[in-house]
């Protein structure tokens, strides 16, 4: 363990490893440490970029907050993310597939009657979203848990309102509800808008460097829990969004785009006569069944 | 860039970049995203443990502040700081060889005259330290500017103490000197002890995790910088330390271990007469002559 040089460096941090602390751990760590190690030999990094490298991360540590996660959306727009998602839910084909968390999941947002306003306040053009749930076999799924949410007009979510002062800290656009005994839910809320990730801290400062936008195109997240299912967590895009082929994290898939209608004012899916026009989405959910470990 | 899956993602992340930007950026970036996706598709990381490395980055960023480093005890730690210094530090046969950095240097600390007792309040045991700085020809550099830091007989550094409220703000144990026309130094202080690297955040329960203790081996810090030669960053080691063949962030090397002598009372070195115990430690350098760019 002296005159450890650029060469014995690797091998010495893994031998200072015990050999009967947690194997899982030690494989993670094993392949952390090569992989950090020769990504440094390879590109032989220098001090002063090793120093910028230590004050980016202690800037992402500074800026995250409970309403804010510099390490999520340095995942994300790393692909790091949608990495971890896809080698973990390899589905069969005919299942909806999965797409990333992102950092605005909240807990708590409140619980909705299948039917009710979701939005809560929060602006945009009216929106009426609807499907079913179903299992691979076809079979409705009554009661899966359904929680939603999404940016407003302005392409900012809630949690982005309440820490910039312009809006208020409750639950807006978002919300929790129940598939019905035929599996199908519906709500009403507001037209999602494409966004930019925040891009005033580091990672921003990173895509800008590299030349890279910080957009997202217009969706809604979906978390879908039920007995029996994996876990869905995804999205449902608008078809005709710009930035569906520039993703800047990467989560596009084209099972998960469907058309956002357009509709005239008129009668709206609950009954409401609607002055104004607005917006109909219906998107269907598969739900992958759960492992059984006999 | 729709439908990435886990085998597509790298690609469209490098695909990304724009070939306008910064080269070295690109090249940087370009082998990170590799390294990192080639770590996770190599251990097939799992949501939860992706989740588990968000949270440790996220408590890093917390815990570090103006006193606090936690994202290089983490590099130190992973020995990603010694392996930075060796590839950028190739230095010819003879020359003292460099260490890593470590968190505790801090600017503006105060300037003595050589023979000055710099410890400044700081409890342990008096040390008087002196040596030569010379090129790598014999020839003595003088004027030569020395930053030395150290822990003190608790192995805790000044900054650690004014943080946790049990000591003042001042500088203690830590200073800045000019060697004289003779390349000489010397100077008073405290008996350098092992010390543990901050053990109470993320960084010390990864170490607690691996079976790794988090100690380092007793160590006065220089760094010397003169005209004409590449600036040195260094160790002096306690010979004898118990942590030498395991120093928790892989800095000892043999050529900077030193006999650092114990006297009985009487004359110290600088004529003081000394009425307990003392040490003394002596040690030249030898400065790598900086590259020329014609």
């Amino acid at each position: 363990m002296r005159n450890i040089n650029e060469d014995t460096i690797t091998q010495a941090v893994l031998a200072s490893m015990d050999d009967r602390c947690d194997s899982r751990l030690r494989t993670i760590i094993t392949s952390l440490v090569q992989h950090l190690h020769s990504f440094v030999r390879d590109i032989k990094l220098t001090e002063a970029e090793w120093l910028k490298a230590i004050q980016f991360l202690t800037e992402a540590g500074h800026i995250t907050d409970d309403k804010r996660q510099e390490f999520i959306l340095l995942s994300d727009t790393l692909g790091l993310s949608m990495l971890v998602m896809a080698l973990n839910h390899k589905k069969p084909t005919h299942c909806t597939e999965a797409t990333v968390f992102g950092p605005f999941y909240v807990e708590g947002a409140p619980e909705y009657e299948n039917g009710a306003d979701i939005a809560n306040g929060a602006r945009g053009e009216p929106c009426f979203v609807s499907g079913q749930i179903r299992g691979l076999d076809g079979t409705p799924v009554s009661g899966a848990r359904i929680d939603v949410w999404q940016s407003d007009e302005d392409g900012f979510y809630d949690v982005q309102r309440s820490s910039d002062g312009s809006g208020s800290a409750a639950h807006q656009a978002r919300g929790r509800l129940y598939s019905g005994i035929d599996g199908k839910f519906q709500f009403r809320s507001i037209l999602a808008e494409a966004y930019p990730i925040p891009h005033d801290g580091p990672v921003g400062r990173m895509l800008e460097a590299l030349g890279r936008h910080p957009w997202r195109p217009a969706h809604l997240h979906f978390m879908i829990v039920a007995p029996g299912y994996e876990t869905l967590i995804t999205h449902v895009f608008r078809d005709g969004d710009k930035y569906l082929d520039s993703d800047a994290v990467f989560g596009v898939r084209s099972t998960l785009i469907t058309d956002w209608v357009e509709h005239d004012p008129g009668v709206a899916p609950d009954g409401t006569k609607m002055k104004k026009p607005f917006y109909t989405v219906n998107y269907d959910f598969v739900l992958n069944p759960a492992e059984v470990h006999a």
